[in-house]
Order: C-alpha cells, then sequence, then structure tokens
C-alpha cells in the first residue's frame, strides 16, 4: 500500500476544503487505488475520511482484487446478457456508499483533455455528459468541484512507491531502446523496427520486476527528411529501408502496469557523417549538463538553459533546438509538471519525475534527439532505465 | 471524396436542424473529413451549407493536406517553443470562420463515453471543460447542441468508400488471424502469440491497399482457465507455455487509416478433444446460421436467434453462450448500431457494419469464439477478409 500518496492527498484535501473525490480516469483511479484499471469503467470515491469505495465491472475484478490497497469493492455485470445498465449500477453503488455522509465539496475530473489509456487502448473510456450526469444525481451538481488542477498538483511529486513503479517501466523501456541499436541497420526499415522494439517489450516486460500488463508504442523516423520532423509528435513510420548514412530516431511511449516511460535514441545505419557525430555529441553534452543541473531548488528554466548553453556553444539555435527540454510525466505519458523550458519557473522538488530530451533537426543533415526520463533526488537526479545511446548501431 | 457521405449528413442536418458540426474525436474527424487525426488536436467546423473548415496543428499538416477531401485548412503551431495556447489559436480561427453566419445550432460531442483513439494511441486527445468552453465562446452556449446521437446515428450505415476502408482493415486483420494459428503449438504462450500477430500486422498492413498508418491491439488468453473467461473485454495474455490439448483465443483490434476491425479466433495446441471439437462445430456452425440470417429487413433478433438456436440445439445453453452475437463497428472498436443480441430491435439495413462473434465458455474445457465483420449488403452480407477458421494449429 502506498501509505504516503494516500497521507498526502489526504492533507491536501483537508487544505482544499474537499470531502471525497470520485474519479475514472485510469491515471487517477491508479493514482488513488493501486488498481490499474483493465477497460476504465472502475469509479473511485476516495473521501477524505473513511475507506475508499471502488465500483468495479465484474471484467475487472480479479485484478482489481489482486492490485488494490485498501479499498471496499463492489462490482456489477458488464459486456454480458445479464448486465444492466452500468451507469444505474454505479449510481446506486456511489449513492449508497455516500449516504448520509453529508459531502459539501467533491472533486471530480473535469478537465482532463489529454488522458492515459486504460490497459484496452484500443477504446478508452472517458467521462462525458453521461459521467456528469452521473455525479449530479448522486453527489448534487452544488457539491462537484473541478479537482483536475488539484489532482495534478498531487501527482508532480511521486512518491517512492511509484518511483519504484517507473524505474520498472523504464528499465523495461531500456530492453527497447537496446534491441532498436541491434536492429538498426542499412536495409531496415522504421516500420522494420517499430515491430522489433514493440515485441522485444511486450514479450521481454512481462515478469520485469513482477510487471503484468506491459505495452509499446515506438515510432522510427529514417532518413534526413523524416528525422528533421521527429520532434513532432507523430512522425509515421515507414517502410522504405535505410540507406548507408541515414538516420533513424525512436520516440517510445512503454506502459507497465499503468506507469509510463517515454524514452528516446537516434542511430545511423552504416558509417555516421562528422556532421551528425557532432550534432550528436552536442545533444549528448546537453542532456548531460541538463541531468548535472538538476536538483530539488533549482528552476525549470535553470535546468533548460544548462541543455541549451551546450547546444548554443555547439553553434545551433533554437530553430535547430526547437521544443522543451523536457515534461512531468508518470501516470501518463505527458504529465504537465515540471515543464522543462526557457522561463520555467516551477522549482524543482525531490520526487518529481521529468524527461530529459534535448534535439537537434538540422535541415540536410536531418533530427536527432536523446531522451531520460529521470527522478529529482534530495542531491541531484536518477537517471531510471540507464541504457547506452551510442550513434551507431550495435549490429 | 466521399460525396455520398457529405450529402447524406447535410440531408440529415436539415431535418435535425442542425446549422453545423463542430467535431474533435478523431473518429468524427474522420467520418466528415476524410483525415484521421495524428494526435487529436484537429478541430472540424462542418457547416449544412459552404465549405469546412479544419483547424490542424501542424505536426499533422502534412497527413491532412494528403488526406482531405474537402476543406479549407488552418494551422496552429503545437508542442514547440514558437507555440501560443492551442485554445486561444483554434478559436480564432473558428470564430473568424463563423462570424456572421448566425448559426444558431452547432451540434457537437457531449457524450461519447467510449472513443477511438487518435494514431497517437498512447494518449488521446479528448473534449472536457476546456473545449467546452471554447465552443461556448466561439458559438455560444445557447447554439450548442449535443449531437452525440446524431453522429452515431450517421455512423450506422457505412458508404461505399468506408466499407473499402473497412475491407481493408479486415484483409490485414486476417494476416493476423493466418499468423496465429500458424504460430499457436505446445510451448509456446499468449504473450508469444500476441507479439507475434502484432509484429505480423505492424510489418505487413502498410501498403496493403495503400495503407499507412496501421497498428493492432492483441489479446491471446490459454488454456482452460483463462479461455472460460475469454468473453470479457480483457483478459490478461501470460508467459505460461502451452501444453497439449490447451485452447489460445485471441482477441484482437486492427486499425488502419482510422477504420476498425474486430476478429477473433481459437486454436487448441497439440490435438483437441473431442469436447473442443464438439464445441468449435456449434460455434461456427451459429456463426454461418447468423451469417446466413443477415440481410436488409431482418431484425437483429432475428440474427441473434439464428447464432443462438444452433447453439443451444447443441445442448448448450446462455450461460455457456452469455454474450451478444455481435455489435456495430467501424470508425470505433465498438459502435452501439446495430447490437445483434436477444430482442434486438434494430432492423438491418444495407451499409451496416457488425461482428458476428458466437462464443462458447464451458467449466473445465475453457472459452472458444469466432468473430467476423460483415457488411449488410442488398441481398445478405459480405464476410471482410475472409480468413479459415480451423481449430487445429496450422503449424
Amino acid at each position: 500500500m502506498d501509505r504516503k500518496r494516500l497521507d498526502q492527498v489526504r492533507t491536501a484535501m483537508a487544505a482544499a476544503g474537499l470531502d471525497a473525490l470520485v474519479c475514472r480516469l485510469p491515471e487517477n483511479v491508479l493514482l488513488l487505488s493501486g488498481h490499474w484499471p483493465l477497460i476504465g469503467w472502475s469509479f473511485l470515491l476516495f473521501p477524505r475520511e473513511g475507506s475508499p469505495l471502488i465500483v468495479v465491472p465484474h471484467c475487472d475484478e480479479r485484478e482489481a482484487r489482486e492490485e488494490l490497497w485498501e479499498a471496499d469493492s463492489e462490482s456489477f455485470i458488464f459486456g454480458v446478457l445479464t448486465g444492466g445498465n452500468p451507469y444505474e449500477d454505479i449510481a446506486r453503488a456511489l449513492k449508497a456508499r455516500i449516504a448520509g455522509k453529508g459531502y459539501r465539496r467533491v472533486g471530480f475530473e473535469g478537465n482532463f483533455e489529454c488522458v492515459a489509456p486504460p490497459w484496452n487502448a484500443a477504446e478508452p473510456a472517458i467521462p462525458a455528459a453521461a459521467t456528469r450526469g452521473l455525479l449530479e444525481a448522486v453527489i448534487g451538481s452544488d457539491y462537484l468541484v473541478d479537482a483536475t488542477d488539484f489532482l495534478n498538483a498531487q501527482r508532480a511529486r511521486k512518491t517512492p512507491l511509484e518511483q519504484a513503479k517507473l524505474r520498472t517501466a523504464n528499465e523495461i523501456a531500456a530492453l527497447g531502446l537496446q534491441a532498436f541499436r541491434e536492429k538498426a541497420a542499412v536495409g531496415v526499415s522504421g516500420i522494420d523496427l517499430v515491430a522489433h522494439v514493440e515485441h522485444t517489450i511486450v514479450t521481454r516486460g512481462p515478469g520485469h520486476n513482477g510487471a503484468r500488463r506491459v505495452r509499446a508504442f515506438a515510432q522510427v523516423s529514417t532518413g534526413a527528411t523524416e528525422t528533421v520532423i521527429a520532434y513532432r509528435p507523430m512522425v509515421i513510420s515507414t517502410p522504405r529501408p535505410m540507406e548507408s548514412g541515414d538516420l533513424a530516431v525512436l520516440e517510445m511511449a512503454v506502459v507497465a502496469d499503468g506507469f509510463w516511460s517515454d524514452r528516446t535514441r537516434a542511430a545511423v545505419a552504416g558509417q555516421p557523417s562528422g556532421e551528425q557525430k557532432r550534432a550528436f555529441e552536442a545533444v549528448r553534452r546537453a542532456q548531460e549538463a541538463a541531468i548535472e543541473a538538476i536538483r530539488p531548488g533549482v528552476t525549470a528554466a535553470e535546468v533548460d538553459a544548462a541543455a541549451r548553453g551546450v547546444i548554443h556553444a555547439a553553434g545551433y539555435d533554437d530553430e535547430a533546438f526547437l521544443h522543451v527540454t523536457g515534461h512531468g510525466l508518470g501516470l501518463r505519458y505527458h504529465e504537465p509538471t515540471p515543464l522543462i523550458c526557457p522561463g520555467g519557473e516551477t522549482v524543482l522538488e525531490e520526487g518529481m519525475v521529468h524527461t530529459v530530451e534535448p534535439g537537434l533537426y538540422v535541415p540536410g543533415m536531418g533530427g536527432i534527439r536523446l531522451e531520460e526520463n529521470v527522478i529529482v533526488t534530495a542531491t541531484g537526479c536518477e537517471v531510471m532505465g540507464p541504457c547506452d545511446k551510442g550513434l551507431e548501431c550495435a549490429s
């Protein structure tokens, strides 16, 4: 059980005057209960005082039983002929639980516009009008408070247990990064690399430190034209075989039991050019400088400047390094705090988790990015799931 | 361009008194524009009269240009240092477009609680309070109408172009089904099968009929204890090697350029038992009976009864076949219409697309399900992406 998480949230709820939270997004259900929903139909009522109640579809019941820290659990039939209306079943269970409690301020997930999928990433379930109607009927519209900012603030610092889960996700991710470097070669395509990396994660991730539900989402851009836009959130991998000198950039999300990693590597098929080597060294040193700068008390802007200064000193400007140095993550691929960017005012605190991902994108040459995930420690930071990062392919 | 889709929607908008639709969910943007958003930050204003406007993040701009049928397009900077507030950029573009138009009823996506992810399935973007605020600021809260039911109704029948896209997704899915049967064997685990099937789809899907963005989401349950609950939306694949006589059930979603397939196969490692063969034959014949029954004018209940009658006649009851015979799908893994279930009142119409997926789940033996995706034609139905379905492994 993550006693520290529960105590911190309850203390913050008291300060914010929240009597309870009610969540259905998998990322927040996991945060507050230990259970990562399979299909996104688990509703958690988390009171400031007393036991939480989780209402789960019967198809998630076994995993809920195995994963939940402390919560009374009720289930409803879902997806089979004997099932009823899930909203009615959920409302009944929640209503019985809050009857007589006199909650005056109940926080809900009103403004998550980017969400982590449940284990069933093919069809996320999300709160829209029906969930809002359910909550209004159960709790009363006057008593509902948007807790999006509250929940994000809670998530900005990870507990030791959450850090351990993120370390596992990153160690699994490192298996994929290694597989990328071993497979990248002349004649291999971006799609070949995606398939190989995802296959590696899916087969070798489960069982690592007890991880059970593991999936990777990889994209590999190849060649100068594709990699020069590899700063974009999505670049489409192609079946075109790499030629000698082609850059490949792997961007990869890995989820292990609801905890996310976000990593990047670059490699060159055949011999890297002098220009590619120089750019790679600038990116590598920028990343090292940022990692060196991270510790509690420094601002996000200072960390960004450490990386950006190396890039500038190497002769590249912000048109070549046109994105932030890092962003928060953990229970989602991207989290809002901290944002490691020019002018970033967030003061780093122990337990924050973020990416460090300088990159260079130069027309004609292509793009290179290296991305690690770090935990801010008492004296500096820990790079999770360490893994080689040479530009040369390992094959 | 899907002229038929656009004409139908505009006719229905006139009947419903809708002046315009505004969508950001990838499934509806695709439906009305031909463009499948990469990251879910494309906003489409689709007026009943005049040209649509799509506002896309610059990272999606190239694909939007290649895929859009007819729409004016504006882009905003997203995810790099020079970007602003995307909501402000999107609002400005939409506001300029609707100025002076006098729209009194604009439909929005108010109640989609299950959604198809964008191409970036690792982090879907969804409409919550911020999107609602944007729409209220641009359009006026008095003029916004929830168009969820309207959009679902439009999607119940697929146009010939949409059918072609779904055929492609199902042909790609068939490659995965075939790979499953070839790989399933004693000593192979559910996770091995998931990885192999997904690898096959990711490498062989792109290029098939021009498909560019292809991904599979597979789950393989193995053995009697796991497969007997394989009717659940999610069963977790394990690394346990199959033993002789173990059943394996593959449940798989495939997406190809935003169009979804939902298929299932079962196989036995080694020699199937007599009981397994009998159950398989009942499921196979139930599926054939349902497929035989499908044509315009019959009700969903009649199709369900055709399948269920075979199951009952074979000596199994609804505790063994405890789920529906089928559901709609197309721009999402599951769509609400038609639902092929006992008492289902929907009258099938030409162009509807749904699954046909009888299954049997017998304690001690395990579970068996076969799932095809069909298009209702003028005289019957077309099974898309046909593929062998023997219980014996092909290896």
